[in-house]
């Protein structure tokens, strides 16, 4: 199940960046589970990877190469995750990206790994080695499409997102893929997104950019309140364009990476394992950012809201429980308002006097929903954005099992 | 669906405990909705209630009067949680209560109403007035089971304890019923319980043993993370039977009450929304109880993990991205290893060497489920308990309006 348009984005050929796919059969014959970006000499690059200690071997090594070079390569599989297997995971990691390396002419630290599928099951290193060549055979500069199917697992659907707006006369783009549904192996989720842009960003500014605008995108998205252990989310900037140097070029590059990472985002919550609506939580006049995001999260990740909203109901009152239950300081919930789709359910803490049911369920008919809840607090605003709970969400997780 | 054994264990009379039903029709026609439970002249209470900042009207008015008394009655009843229903909401519990202190001709703090069912919707008051004197004509000592009964909600079976004990030549008794399967995750708490002792212990020591043994109980157990608007628990000593004074007494009277209330927050779980599985989260070797904590209910409350239980999937893979997750300080996960019912699937945070699916697979199999984590970070030790994420979960939540 899958919300929304699922139409894909036509993105650009971006100078800099060439694109190649290949066949390894690592789980399935024949599928396209290989993806490799190579990047001109002179690209910048910046990343931010899973916060869950239990990180995949490609994130520990993505992290290293990262730190000591300016990366050349990424080289992308699906169908294993290389994820808990350990030093021979290490060690798998590294024979792919000298493999690459190797082709290149280049030192194995230009080359960053990324893996998704199944956890826990040894690399093919051998069927990944073997494909190295076709993908360098099929680097071409048009292939974001490709590369969008490339990376994906269990998603429905690829992922695209592209934006361009000029900068010192001459027209900056960024594009964007990314993937991930909240159940990508028989075990868990795994998101990735790799964005690349002409323009020419010095380092520490594109990992900057990168950090704040992943904070307001895929930092705000959950599916399932479950964090991965192989997410990464990748940014190159390969400078055949003109250069981010003025205040006033970096916020119109920053506002344009906000809607490419904002929307790369928001599809994959609309291809939520087995979502069929697409929530905004959306939290106003908070005293602060943390206590608006635990509103949020508190109300994005409760089974019985989740539920509710999979039921097209206006169950407003597991949207107080949720509200409630956040922890927030001295929080007066005889303040509280909260509407959906903008018809008021509950103010001052209690039902609203005009709602009714049948207005209600109206509001949640929709396949968007929108919660807006007001603290009356502060100033704060913060919104995410999340899927509901349904019978596939369980059947997809229990039943996917090889 | 409920795991285990649904026998209603024999619960004794308790001298000085009274309890009466009736059948006030506040949501069904002709169910016994409303538990009136009567204590002798000299009972002592304690109480320890939710911590959602919207908490019911019936919780405000409990925790008044319990502040201000030693309360004689506590009204219970079902089909409707007089919950976000504002100062009306408050003004109906005082109605309720008020009628039963004006047929027991007493002060009006001298009962304490708790009610459970849907949120938002105006307490029948009428109805249950009227009802009141039914419920005092039914009073007798030997309808704990009743009392069971008539709490119930979502819950498929009635919940009940008890232990006796020899304090200074006398059989002291302990009797508790509970009731709650879903928005469980409790903070205290996420359901009602109701127990009562014929052992006269001072208020304060008795809030003290309340409040020490909910941490270890009520405390530890989840469904699905959702903390209740209406949560209460409640102990009553009639002092009818001996006093608890030395110390030695009030550790005998302490682990009996812990083995009650543990018993009725496990029966929470086994009758989880959904619930085909009884999962214990034991969490050892921890450098102190609150990472202990975090651990345990990072698994106990991952969607992914408890969807892989409900399809005795011992998916190792989903249980370390759940330790990893937990956001634990300098975790080293190198030195983490998980067992299922005694098998070891991971060790040194990659799979076993010796595990086998096959091995796994007939570990998950069993009802029971018991999940050690041992993090090899020092001597700190915690268990929490939960069920499975079934789609009978989602079907009663999606379907029935709390």
């Amino acid at each position: 199940m899958a919300t929304g348009a699922s139409s894909f984005p036509a993105l650009p050929a971006l100078a800099g960046v060439s694109i190649g796919i290949a066949s390894a059969g690592i789980k399935t014959p024949g599928r396209n589970d290989l993806v490799l970006f190579e990047f001109v000499e002179g690209t910048t690059m910046a990343g931010v990877f899973t916060k869950n200690a239990f990180c995949a071997a490609p994130v520990s090594v993505a992290k290293q190469h990262l730190a000591t070079t300016q990366p050349r390569y990424w080289l992308i599989n699906t169908g294993n995750a290389n994820a808990g297997t350990g030093d021979a995971g290490l060690q798998a990691a590294r024979d792919c990206v000298a493999a690459v390396a190797d082709h290149a002419q280049l030192d194995s630290s230009s080359v960053l790994p990324f893996s998704t599928g199944v956890i826990g099951e040894s690399l093919p290193v051998d069927k990944i080695t073997a494909a190295i060549p076709q993908a360098f055979e099929q680097l071409g500069a048009d292939q974001w499409q490709q590369a969008g199917w490339g990376i994906l697992t269990t998603d429905t659907r690829p992922k695209g997102a592209t934006r361009s707006i000029d900068i010192a006369g001459q027209r900056v783009t960024i594009n964007g893929i990314s993937k991930g549904s909240g159940m990508i192996c028989p075990n868990m989720a795994t998101m990735l997104a790799f964005v690349a842009t002409d323009a020419a960003i010095e380092q520490n500014t594109l990992q900057r950019l990168l950090a704040d605008t992943t904070e307001r995108s895929f930092n705000r998205i959950t599916v399932d309140s479950d964090t991965s252990t192989n997410d990464a989310c990748m940014l190159a900037a390969t400078g055949t364009s003109s250069a981010i140097t003025t205040p006033e070029d970096e916020r119109l590059f920053s506002d344009a990476l906000q809607e490419v990472m904002l929307e790369l985002a928001q599809a994959i919550i609309r291809d939520g394992e087995g979502a069929t609506k697409f929530i905004t939580v959306d939290v106003r006049e908070a005293a602060n950012t943390a206590e608006a995001l635990k509103v949020a999260y508190s109300i994005a990740h409760s089974p019985l809201v989740k539920t509710a909203l999979y039921a097209s109901d206006a169950n407003w009152g597991r949207l107080l429980m949720a509200v409630g239950k956040a922890d927030i300081d001295d929080l007066d919930v005889n303040q509280v308002s909260i509407a959906l789709n903008g018809v008021t359910i509950a103010r001052n803490g209690a039902r609203a006097e005009e709602y009714s049911e049948e207005a209600g369920s109206a509001a949640v008919a929709s396949e968007d929903i929108e919660i807006v809840v007001q603290l009356a607090r502060g100033t704060e605003r913060e919104r995410v954005w999340t899927s509901d709970l349904s019978h596939e969400y369980v059947s997809i997780n229990a039943d996917y099992r090889s």
